[in-house]
């Protein structure tokens, strides 16, 4: 028993910086830092940076049970390797688990942060309690993780869960992806921005106006946000309108899983109660009749350590 | 071994007959027989018919490795139950497993009809060396199961792979399930049937009118694809269409489950090769860059006596 009480070391790993946690097993932060990923010089650069943090926080001695990594890009779990990461140019494909196992004789986990977030959320969050479960972070992207059965799913090739990329309108807008019509295209940060912004001329009248100062570039969900819970009527609609969206998504997602239970997360979840009411009431509508009782979305419970808590908590759930 | 060599007994049970099969372990049929459903009679009656028929087989002195069931409905596998069927009125829940064990001795595996006809195709079929696959049959409806990792994957009810109910337009066509836009609204056969019949005076030239006599009431998915085969360019374009409808959902499928082999079967997949090129062309525009190069279509191979056969298989696949 007194090895489950170890803490372990959790890695965010972005492309502007990386954070460090030691997070207990009860999922409470003990210890944090933050260093600059040092992205552009390249990835030997990075994983200095990356050992540093470490280094950092074993000097707490601390005795700890594991690292856990949450990286962005194709991650392959099992090996270790980290595949061409957005925002970290020049990375091709690492074996950061091999290189921090040898460097700190630690078990090394490491998942794609959208996977990260969904186990976080099974180990310490909003899925403690659940079987399966969906797990959608709304961000720049719209990422997503699938918990079967308190297992990870993976797929084939470490790939899954790219709910952001699922086709919502096959003759809709381009998606960054190359295709049309993905979820991403109408409910990521960027995408949404810049639809209000087209449309904004249209409802001067809207307090959106306000809240970014008549500066459109100021433009974003936050300020959106501002103007909804200021019960500006355009404002309401946008988010009202996201959560239809997502809601067609999710029923597709419901009925080809058999899997009812949703956890929302990211910046867009701020949107709140607006937000989470049409995303229900659109599954609910569109889902198959026999699921519809069972449809449940939870709000996810870890906010702003969501990063190192669901990285540390690669190391609990691997255990 | 000598047990590995019996023969399993496979029971495809549809509204208006039951087809029953002796099918040897290498899939070959060994012996045949139909009965009329008696569904009109309820339940009791379509039982009946059941021990009737396969005591018929029994007759044959094969002994049997177990009896397998493909069933309509919602099916619960591991109880051995089969709930509300359509096309088998006033049915509600009933434990035909059980009934079928106790009346035989042996045992007894129910699907429903969909992941039968997958595992049929995983044990006997296109699937025979697949890892993973998504198996989507074209009919009245579009019926899907999921193989992961030769796995059937049943989700939380055993309700999982409505493949016919993915969105591809959150806003198109109402769908008998009550949702918008689900690619069986587009593809499924009356749906198809019915739009091609309400276009057809704009394509006065068509070769449809010859194949189906100017009589509209015969129009089927047959007779567009014969005038398909006589070259007729409306024709070919409804083809041509459903496999860009089908590899929108097939995209996002691919994306959410990264699984890239995929299995078609099904009346409607007689239109052949110019739908299958249609389906892979769209899938591979649509998809994530990464998984590409990876996808496969492959035409079922289990053809008239997938019923039975997919019904027997799950007796080999249980073992």
């Amino acid at each position: 028993m007194a090895k489950q009480e170890k803490a372990a070391l959790g890695i965010d790993l972005g492309g502007t910086s990386i954070k460090f946690g030691l997070v207990a097993p009860d999922g409470s932060i003990l210890q944090k830092a933050s260093l600059p990923s040092l992205a552009e010089d390249g990835p030997e650069a990075v994983i200095n940076q990356i050992k540093s943090g470490i280094r950092e926080l074993l000097l707490g001695s601390h005795k700890i049970a594991g690292i856990g990594v949450g990286a962005p890009g194709c991650i392959n779990a099992k090996k270790g390797t980290v595949e061409n990461p957005p925002n970290l140019p020049g990375w091709g494909k690492v074996q950061l688990g091999k290189i921090l196992e040898k460097e700190f004789s630690k078990d090394v986990y490491i998942e794609n942060d959208a996977n990260a977030a969904a186990i976080g959320e099974m180990v310490f969050g909003a899925g403690k309690e659940l079987s399966s479960f969906i797990m959608i972070t709304l961000g720049t992207g719209v990422g997503g993780g699938i918990i079967l059965k308190r297992k990870i799913y993976r797929g084939e090739s470490g790939a899954a869960g790219e709910i952001g990329h699922v086709t919502i309108d096959y003759n809709g807008p381009r998606c960054n992806c190359g295709s049309y019509g993905c979820v991403e295209a109408y409910i990521g940060n960027g995408y949404m921005t810049k639809r209000v912004a087209s449309e904004l001329g249209k409802h001067s009248n809207s307090k959106i106006f306000e809240f970014l100062d008549y500066d459109i570039s100021k433009l974003s969900p936050l300020v959106i946000s501002q103007a909804a819970e200021a019960e500006d009527e355009y404002a309401m609609s946008i988010i009202r309108d996201c959560g239809e969206k997502l809601g067609a998504a999710l029923a597709s997602l419901c009925n080809l899983l058999d899997v009812t239970d949703i956890v929302i997360g990211g910046g867009v979840a701020g949107f709140g109660k607006l937000l989470f009411e049409a995303t229900l009431d659109s599954t609910k509508r569109r889902v198959l009749e026999s699921l519809r009782p069972q449809i449940n979305l939870f709000p996810a419970l870890l906010q702003n350590e969501a990063g190192i808590i669901g990285a540390s908590s690669l190391v609990f759930y691997n255990r």
